[in-house]
Parts: C-alpha cells; sequence; structure tokens
C-alpha cells in the first residue's frame, strides 16, 4: 500500500462543482450568442506560451506571476542555471497570446478581427479571498480598426452581454491615456514618469485623494505639480465629468480629435443603450496595463467599486510581434466577478428543463423498454438519469428530488412505471 | 528596439482559426446536450494537479510525458535537486484529475456522479502528425454502479452522441479485462506478466498475428504459452467473436457471471441502437490504461483502425485515493480525432445563421440609425457585423461573400441602406 495522497485541489484552484458548472456554462452560452451576434468570431490560443514571449510583453505585475514550466530531456539536462531550465510557461492573459496569434496568422484572418476568446488564465499570486490562481477570461477585441467604431462596437456588445445576463444597474465609464496624459503634462509632471502618476490616479476610488497625494509624494513629484493636480480633481469631480468643460482647464494641452472621438462614443453608445445602462466620461479612470494608447473604459455594477468589465485601445502592441502597427483595442469581462453575482441571484433547483429520473433494480429484466421510454422522453426534450433503485427506499427518492427531479419513475418488475410525480404532473400512457 | 521574437504557437500546440473554432464549438454544444439529456453533468478541475498525485497515478507512459512546473520564491531557491524544484504539472488525461475530484468532493456530489468532463489536456510528446501536445478530452464517468447497467448507460449516451454529430457506420467493440487474464491464464502465461501479454496483444491491429508472437517471444514469454494464444485466436476469429463459443474453449478459466454481464451490455445496446451502429464482442481488444478492471469497450469509424472512443471499469483507482473502492466505468470521446472527421465533411460557408454585414464609412454621420438597424436584425436571430468601408471598394464586398456574409447592406451618407444581396434576397423596408 501506498501512502494515501492529499487530495486538495492544488493551492488557490478549485474544483468546480455541478451546480456551479451549470452557471458557468450558462454565462458562457448567454455571452457567446451575444458577441456573434455581433459578428465577433471565437478562436483559440494554447494555454502555453513561450517564456521569452510571456516575460518580454507589457504585462505589468502580471509577469512576474508566472507559472514556469521545466524543460524536457537533453535540453534539461544541458541548463547551466534555474532561468535556463525553462522554456515555456502558463499564460496570464488573453491579450499577449492574442497579439502573438494575430502577428503569426494575420494572412489567413478576416480583415478586421472580431475576435472572441474564454479561456483560463493562471496567476501565482498570494492567496486572498476571491482570488484564484487559475480563472477565466472573457475578451473581445477588434483588430485592424483605427476608428472609435471600434469601442462603439465593444462597448454596445459588452453592455448588451450584460444585459442579457440579468445584470442591472449598469455604469459604463470612458477615459483616454491621451487625456490623461494631457492632465499630467498641464499640471507640470515629468513626462518621463506619467506612469508613477497614472498608477498613483487609478487608486483614487480606493485611497481617495489624500491618499493618492500621499503617494504622489512618496514618489517625489513635484509639489506644484501634485497641487495642480488636486485643484484640476476639484475642479473635474465640480463638472461632474462633463468633457467640453475639461477642454477649457487643459488649454493647449485639450486635443479637439481626443474630445471628438470620445464625445462620438459617449453619444452613440449612450442613445443606442435607451436608457438601460449609463455610460459617463471619468477623467480619473486609469487602466493598469502599460500598453493602452487610446480610450479606456470600465463597466460598473451597482455600488460596487471594482469593475465588472474593462478594457480599451492597444494600438501599438502588434506592432512589436509583426513590425508593423495594428490598430487594436479590445474589451474583458471578469468573468468569475459575473459568475459571483450570478451564483449569489441564482436560485437553487430552478432549472430550465424537465429533469426525469427513473428507478431501476440492477437486475430489472425489462431494461429494453425503461431504455425506450428513456430514449423517448429525450426526443421530447428532457432529461432523463436512469438512477438504480437502492436500498435506502424512501430517502433515495427525496435524494432525488432534491437533485431537482421534477419527475420520478420507479419502475416495477414487469416493467410497468410507477410515477412520483411532485413538480409536475405524471406522465401517461408512455410507461410500458 | 527589441529583437522581433518567434510568432509560433509552442511546438506541437495549434492556433485554433476562427472555422476550426466553430465546427469545435458546435459539436461540443453538440455532444454535451446528448449527454446532458442523458443525466451527466459537467464538472470542472484545475488544468493543473500535484506533481506527487499526477506521478503516482497509473496513467503508463503518460506519466513520462508530463509538463513539469516550477516551484516559486523561497520554495524554489530551498529546493535540492531537479526534482525538488517542481510542485505541479499540468494533466495528461482528465481520469486522473476526477478520481481525486470524487475523492475530496464526495460528500457534496450526487451518489452516483454521473460526470462530464471537456477540457485540455497536455503531453510532451514527441512530434508526430495528427499528435499534438495540448489537446481536447471529452469524458463521461458513471461513479458507485456496480452493475453492468452502467456500461449500457455509457455506450448508448456514447453512440448517440456520435450518431448526433452525423458520424455513420459505427462498430462498438466490447471485451473485458478478466475475459483477457482468463485468456492469459487458459494459455499458461505466469499470472505476473500478463500485462505484458496485453501490451503485445494490443498491437494485434496493427502489426498482426505474426508481429504479436514476435513481440511475446521476444518478451521472454513460454512457447508454449504463446502457441496456446495462436491457437486459441486462430479458433476465436473462427468464432466471429462469439461470446458463448468462447466459454467452451477457456473451460475452468470461464466465469458465468462475466459473460452474462457482457451479454446483457452486448444484447441491450444492440436493442436500443436499432441498427444504427454495430456492437460486437472482440476478445482481442485490450486498451493500453493498466487501471482498467471489468469490461472495455471502443468505438470504431468506418474501416478506420483506430479507434474514435474509448472506454472501461476501473474500480480500484478512486480507492487508493479515498481509503474505500468506489465502482468506477468511463468512456472518454477522442475529440481531436472526430473533429478531424468533421472538418473532412465540412462544407466550408455553410452557415446555421443569417450572416449580414453593414459597410459603413468610418465618419458616417448616421451611426445611430446603423446601430438601430443592426439591432433589429440581431433581434430577429442575424448575426450582424459592422464593417468600416475600405478604400478597395469592390475587393471588399467580394471579401465578405467569401466570409460567409450572405447579406451585405452598404450604408450611404444618407443613412440609406443599398443591400448587394447574392446568396439571399435583400431585406427591405428597415433600411433607413
Amino acid at each position: 500500500m501506498t501512502t494515501r495522497l492529499d487530495t486538495h485541489p492544488p493551492r488557490g484552484m478549485r474544483d468546480l462543482l455541478p451546480d456551479e458548472v451549470e452557471v458557468r456554462d450558462r454565462a458562457t452560452a448567454t455571452i457567446l450568442d451575444v458577441y456573434r451576434r455581433h459578428g465577433f468570431q471565437r478562436i483559440e490560443t494554447p494555454a502555453v506560451e513561450s517564456i521569452k514571449l510571456l516575460t518580454r510583453s507589457e504585462g505589468g505585475e502580471n509577469e512576474k506571476l508566472i507559472f514556469k514550466i521545466l524543460k524536457r530531456g537533453e535540453r534539461l539536462a544541458r541548463a547551466q542555471n534555474v532561468d535556463d531550465m525553462v522554456d515555456l510557461g502558463l499564460r496570464f492573459d488573453l491579450t499577449v497570446p492574442l497579439a502573438r496569434y494575430y502577428a503569426h496568422n494575420h494572412a489567413k484572418l478576416p480583415h478586421p478581427l472580431k475576435a472572441i476568446q474564454i479561456g483560463s488564465v493562471w496567476r501565482a499570486e498570494r492567496q486572498q479571498a476571491g482570488r484564484f490562481r487559475q480563472f477565466t477570461q472573457c475578451d473581445i477585441d477588434i483588430l485592424g480598426v483605427a476608428s472609435e467604431v471600434a469601442e462603439i462596437e465593444l462597448i454596445v456588445a459588452t453592455a448588451e452581454a450584460l444585459l442579457a445576463l440579468g445584470l442591472d444597474g449598469l455604469t459604463v465609464r470612458v477615459n483616454d491615456r491621451r487625456i490623461l496624459a494631457a492632465i499630467a503634462h498641464h499640471c507640470g509632471f515629468e513626462a518621463a514618469r506619467f506612469d508613477s502618476v497614472f498608477i498613483a490616479l487609478d487608486k483614487l476610488d480606493k485611497i481617495e485623494k489624500a491618499g493618492v497625494m500621499d503617494e504622489l509624494e512618496a514618489e517625489g513629484h513635484s509639489a506644484k505639480a501634485i497641487g495642480g493636480l488636486l485643484t484640476l480633481l476639484d475642479e473635474v469631480t465640480g463638472a461632474a465629468g462633463r468633457l467640453d468643460q475639461l477642454a477649457p482647464l487643459l488649454g493647449e494641452h485639450w486635443d479637439p480629435g481626443v474630445g471628438r472621438a470620445l464625445e462620438r462614443i459617449l453619444g452613440e453608445v449612450e442613445h443606442d443603450g435607451r436608457g438601460r445602462f449609463a455610460i459617463r466620461f471619468d477623467p480619473t479612470l486609469v487602466r493598469g496595463m502599460g500598453y493602452y494608447t487610446g480610450p479606456i473604459f470600465e463597466v460598473q455594477y451597482r455600488e460596487a467599486r471594482s469593475s465588472i468589465a474593462g478594457g480599451g485601445r492597444y494600438d501599438r502592441m502588434i506592432g512589436k510581434l509583426l513590425g508593423r502597427d495594428v490598430p487594436a483595442t479590445g474589451f474583458s469581462i471578469g468573468f468569475e466577478r459575473v459568475i459571483g453575482i450570478l451564483m449569489e441571484q441564482a436560485t437553487p433547483g430552478a432549472r430550465d428543463r424537465d429533469r426525469v429520473a427513473l428507478v431501476i433494480d440492477e437486475q430489472a429484466a425489462a431494461l429494453a423498454s425503461v431504455l425506450r421510454l428513456a430514449r423517448e422522453l429525450r426526443e421530447q426534450g428532457s432529461i432523463v438519469s436512469l438512477e438504480i433503485r437502492s436500498k435506502k427506499g424512501g430517502r433515495q427518492l427525496q435524494e432525488l428530488e432534491l437533485r431537482g427531479f421534477g419527475r420520478i419513475g420507479v419502475v416495477g418488475e414487469d416493467g410497468a412505471v410507477e410515477w412520483r410525480a411532485r413538480r409536475s404532473e405524471p406522465v401517461s400512457g408512455t410507461g410500458t
């Protein structure tokens, strides 16, 4: 005998029980259906990418969280040090693989490419509530469209998908990386250090204005620039995020073209949304990734601070792999967060199809007629499970009801079915 | 500038283009629908398992093909040697994870558990045509049923799923590990070395009888036993795989209980199949895995030598993790092989839904009315893609037709839609 092994899933990873998988599968089908209607097509890349690609991307903090895969055979034996022992890694997002995919396959792909990706990603994060080391991402991206029509399509499709899931109280917040740069410029921050300004500003929701100021001071930014940002934030808050009031504040740093594009996104999406969700300009929205170059956006659910979807334009990422820039913009649904909300709302036992259990004796002579009945009911659209009669008798029937079987038929020696109906009426005529 | 990276997917792995993903998604939906109607429920385990679990399973050759994952942080720094540097691995099948899942979660799971698993597995195999290092497996398993009713359910559900995919000319071959043992016993092979006999016999399809004999000789089995097997194979071939003719040949080694169970499987499945597929006993069927304990089965497609689905009973695997045996049996569809067949049959351009392209100017003033038209068509079930008018003009329209758009509407300055119908009639009345 061997010692018994630990049967927990690996740390930070999860086993999904049938009821949760059902919720996830239904949500996936709903999202995919909406995206497909909008002309997007699903693509797939391997879960594993070369370690060089993963560590040379602009994934920021995520690069530190890569699960690295050991080389094999002779190539492992020849390795000189730990770094040299590794050739592959598990992907930490779906954007870096998409850029590689597009660079490699663009000649065989439609132009523009409207891609759906839904799949697992892995990050070796420290354990904390609600964070997992393997989780699902659900992205749409449009590659090859420079116009803000792409942003409009992404936002409309994502909002429709979230609405189709039954989520209400949605607010889309929109900003532009070039407006953030204009603000930083206007306040007099050093251009080479804008990223550290954005990182601090990104925390506004969590640590409030005073916290952002402290962090900017700690980072050594000039007191004058910090003061300027403080004043601007107050004025911007006063303007309730109205884009047209930002222009005079920023003066020469304001780019009218950027303003017009954002106005168009806000106007068209709001009009098409017909009041089913809100959309507003938010000059304090940052988004963490370093690769964004233009409009950025997030979706908030009700009063929750954190977003349930986020994305933006990244026009220069593909160029690094392909050798020529390809305009690109994407929107990612925070699938795990959405599933968390749906699981809270889910009514246990609510099923979308008639579920029938046929309880039979293990040695039932009448199996053929039971199989036929099961087949007929399935052809009518029911879910039919054969269940072997256990010695527990009544308890088995109770358990079957708890498991969501609305109709339970007990098959006798002669093949006759005795229906124990609870939620619905017994079937008649097909039982023998 | 950084040097440009190689954009190939990792060796032996694939990028999937939209058309192939569409075929895969449709096949997955078809299979899941059939399995769900049969009362199976999808479950999910992480892609990654502890390296201890993976290397202590009975995965045979597959254990050598594990992609191993490096420890992280301090635990990596403390490692003494290469083996100690690894704590996780990518799963090489879905059966080992299922056994761990059941051992860990059984108290929260329905009894018996009828599980569907569909997901990626990884094997660092040497490259060869049609073999991939990441591929999809699609399994159903019944845990907790000792009776052959479980095998009947698995075979019926799998055959129905393959038929629903449009595959014809299917033959289910059935054998039992205990019959193989009886044959080996009867011929006088050493009981401790039966596995090596089965491994040779498993190659009968490929290397024929002479090849099997050579391999058994090379393995050092007794000439008498090999001769006995040769005679038996001839007699069995003569009996055309009839189970009732094997009993007298095997004499005291024949277990009538095993025979009755197999007769029941063969009889019930054949009856329920109503001639839509064939099922037959094949005493030379082996199946590679060491963990099988009872009935084993495979599905052949037309004249192809290799199978498109395979499975069997493994009553002792879960016990090693749980501490008590749980009867278990499973059936796995060779998803990649099935997709290969479906891709060959697929008619390019054949789509299940109306596909509409609306070609607009990037700066179209009439975007709101185009968005409304797109929404209305989507609500009627169409796939609608906005396409930005390119300078290529006529070539763009041709390309859209090639991409499967049956209806193409070109939106003018004033928002009026000019329909360029080809495959179907133009829409009227909704364009302005």
